[in-house]
């Protein structure tokens, strides 16, 4: 008969994550080239550096013309100045030339006046309009300098960063290859999308939740389906999943006692096998976390919002140090709590709170927690606040740091 | 000859998008079936109702044996109880039966205590852990009542909203259309990516740009490439988008003066046309709004950053109309400026911003502005603040509203 008390001690997050990962030594992986097209969301695989100055030239940044600015101090719409229109290489002084958006700054002239303040008569040009030094001109290296880096290693591409890199002539950017996260439910009581549950079954929700948390990262989830609660079938789903990705997720057959298959069955795969087993966090007490073949098996409570819980806090981390991502916070902002909420000292609370603007400030509401299987809670929150692990819950009116899992309302 | 003077007259944002979508009578796109698994960042098309209570029963959370909660309100671990193991539809008083995790509860029980809290002796069960009612199972009904909405229409799905309609045992989701949206760029300046720019000549990134910030809304972009500027070209071009996509964007030719070919090659296409041009906004003052074949077509400046907000403001608003979402705010989060910043009277700024949070503080460090086409503007920032029509500057230390495009830095 199994083991049939709790978990005899329960390890901090920190703890857990330090010991797992220098048992681990996961490496980021290998780059691979994306087209700049396709590289929105990609993570860069190491720093860019410009090879110029962009622009690599003073340049006009309007359609106008070139002058040199100080024979434009004096003028306004009372006392304009006619200004010689040239076609010359250098501009002399109460000389303009006709310039278009992105053509180098002639030889002489230090700013633009734009067309629209500008009139043009014969072989002269009226301004009444002063222009500062550099005014309407993009200085050479204003945007990037020869040598500095673009975009870091590790940068999660957003459109802004891909401009940059397009500006700089890159057509294609080293980036990650994308994880790949094998993802396997266990449990008797499971039954697949798409197919009635009798009385004693439940859809399996937790593959599609796992799943969409991979792709919000970047990684590709690969589908292992569902294991019954039989060692042997769990032996050969996680193996064929160690076979196929760099990381397995697992839910389900975590807890203390008969239920433990997973862990169970990791165990008898060989060293170094279970690092840790019990977290001293609510919810995702029971997650473990494994090493099997040299990779990370995550093993997450059968429980669809602890299960999401624990990947927030342990599978998102390893997924984005495969990306080579030391850290990437989820939008954060502080607000003040609506109300008192209690927790046990010595676990780490995440509390689901649905976020709003009001007046101006930022409030925190507490979904009321009904269990952690109960997905409401999620969907009827936007973030979580981490109560920490020395304090015995958190009064109303405190002001708390919210991590952001979905959009803010506004009253 | 063009019109030389500057805009005659700059409109207000709020004023300028209820103009145009009075005038535009913009409709939501049509559904599409998406399956769950694909269904990711997509949008709800229509509320989704539950057709069932979920659970759909009374059901154990745990592994364990369900008992009358009453018969443990006395044992300790001084002071455990036997109870008799009972294989009976209904639970009778001193009686409790094995129970699995999704298990319906059986009639009379009304909690579980968890396998690991009970030690099997023959037919009876010792317990030690009292457990209160309700404990350990999910109630009928907990996670969502029959006939109540568990996704609004206009929801951009999320892992746990995808697990939530899964759970109701839906395989497949009613979500708007992706919006198809073109996007051509002019200016006889630019060349396409992967081609040297000569002198007189720039790379073209605000496709690239553009197509991301499309990507990043659930929108699809397609490419219309460069045009001349040459209004006949424009002509062609656009009619091409309109042909193709939803919206069109464009970007450059859309200055006063000159420079204004792609408000003229679209007052050439009939009305209702420009609807209005001259946004009283900076950077992106010169962007236009107009209709063409009931379409919009948002013209958006030439510079980088300044296509960046023209986008932000108008063209992601109408985006998100066409998806059915009439408002998605960015992550927001209050912060202390670091240092004094003015702004003209009359323009609503975008003030571009990195957020970092110190000792537990939000700052937001302006960045240095350069130019409206300097991208590393943006790069450099996290998140922009808006510094209303009314307001000559923010002050150093005053509290603001950042909207988050990018990650926060964490000291």
């Amino acid at each position: 008969m199994a083991r049939l008390k709790g978990f005899q001690k329960l390890t901090d997050i920190e703890d857990a994550l330090s010991v797992f990962l220098e048992k681990l030594k996961q490496k980021k992986l290998e780059p691979e080239s994306a087209h700049i097209s396709m590289s929105l969301r990609r993570v860069t695989a190491k720093d860019v550096v410009a090879d110029q100055d962009l622009p690599p030239f003073d340049r006009s940044a309007v359609d106008g013309y070139a002058v040199r600015a100080q024979d434009t101090f004096e003028v306004s719409q009372f006392s304009p100045r006619l200004l010689i229109a040239s076609g010359d290489e250098k501009i002399r002084e109460g000389e303009a030339r006709e310039i278009w958006t992105g053509n180098p700054l002639p030889d002489g002239a230090d700013a633009v006046i734009m067309l629209e303040h500008t009139k043009r008569r014969e072989n002269e040009i009226e301004v009444w309009n002063p222009v500062t030094p550099s005014e309407n001109v993009s200085r050479m290296g204003e945007d990037v300098h020869k040598g500095r880096t673009a975009a870091k290693s590790g940068t999660r591409l957003k459109p802004h960063h891909i401009g940059l890199l397009a500006a700089l002539g890159l057509t294609h950017i080293d980036v990650a290859r994308k994880p790949k996260v094998a993802i396997l439910s266990t449990g008797n009581e499971l039954v697949d999308l798409g197919h009635k549950p009798k009385a004693n079954q439940v859809i399996d929700v937790n593959r599609s939740i796992l799943s969409g948390m991979c792709q919000e990262l970047g990684a590709d989830a690969i589908d292992l389906g569902i294991a019954k609660d039989d060692i042997s079938e769990i032996d050969l789903k996680i193996r064929e999943g160690l076979g196929k990705a760099d990381m397995v997720i697992t839910t389900g057959g975590t807890s203390v006692g008969y239920d433990d298959f997973v862990p169970t069955a990791i165990t008898q795969m060989g060293p170094p096998g279970v690092i840790v087993h019990g977290i001293a966090m609510r919810p995702a007490m029971p997650t473990a976390l494994a090493i099997v073949q040299g990779k990370p098996v995550i093993v997450l409570s059968g429980n669809p919002v602890a299960a999401m819980i624990g990947f927030e806090v342990f599978a998102r981390k390893l997924i984005l140090r495969l990306l080579g991502i030391e850290s990437e916070p989820r939008p954060m902002l502080r607000a003040r709590l609506t109300r008192k909420v209690p927790s046990a000292l010595g676990r780490r609370v995440f509390l689901r709170v649905q976020v709003f603007e009001k007046e101006g400030e930022f409030l925190a509401d507490p979904v009321r927690v009904k269990g952690s299987g109960v997905l409401s809670t999620m969907t009827e929150a936007n973030g979580y606040v981490m109560i920490p692990e020395n304090r015995e819950g958190l009064d109303r009116g405190e002001s708390v740091t919210v991590h952001l899992f979905d959009r803010i309302r506004v009253y």
